[in-house]
């Protein structure tokens, strides 16, 4: 696959939401939000962006790759961690600027070593500017013997 | 509550990922990401955003509120359609710029009909710019008969 990718246009929001073509809405950055769910059990394991070289090659290898924006660099999740995610089915929203990934996720999705993200819950009816949070969810692999210091 | 809300702001990189704080990290337009998933299965119904207004009442209410980018206001799901969301449980991510909220979804949350955004499949192993989509998904409702021509 040739390290340039590109997809047609995005149309008008006819186009966009009864086509039958990807021609995906990249925001200001060239980006578009990939949602990833654990294909177990629906749960959400992370959120994250994709330019039009990560989605390509994410749907022509079935391999999730994203682009990191602080890194401003292509990445292949788990390439340093080995906890890669192999993607078992892909859709696109309405409007077409995000994308869903139900993913075989190894070990665990989070660089701070949780299996998802998302490992805190925030308790509802809480009002005001100090909002408490509480964990949910406890490690599965420790971060710091996967990714050192 | 009032109409404006704030959050203390971000810290430290070990604050954002292991504090007991919600200190949401807002992009440059003063919002994070918001994923609503069906608490009843765990399919990804609709990805929008959320501003510090948004994010402080559906915490508060437990009705998940929005904010649009397009119309450039605060949004209270299905104010129009009537297809609201009860928040069942709220989680944040490791940065905190994002959000998932496991839904009550009444009728569908998608504007086209749909139960969910994600209508549509992207078939993997396809190369090229050409990508073509497949329906996965039939409508709920009519959205003519909900939200006019």
């Amino acid at each position: 696959m040739s390290e340039q990718a590109s997809f047609p246009a995005p149309g008008a929001a006819n186009d966009l939401e009864e086509g039958l073509a990807l021609t995906p809405k990249f925001d200001d950055g060239g980006l578009v939000i990939c949602v990833a769910t654990d294909a177990a059990n629906g749960d959400l394991l992370m959120v994250a962006h994709m330019n039009a070289q990560a989605l390509a090659k994410t749907i022509a290898t079935g391999e999730a790759w994203y682009y990191s924006r602080s890194r401003r660099a292509l990445w292949r999740k788990g390439e340093t961690s080995g906890h890669t995610q192999r993607v078992v089915e892909m859709r696109v929203d309405c409007d077409q600027d995000a994308v869903w990934i139900k993913v075989e996720q190894v070990a665990g999705a989070c660089h701070t070593g949780r299996r998802s993200c998302f490992y805190r819950a925030v308790p509802l009816g809480q009002q005001g500017r100090t909002i408490k949070l509480e964990f949910s969810e406890d490690r599965v692999f420790d971060p710091k013997a996967v990714y050192g210091k």
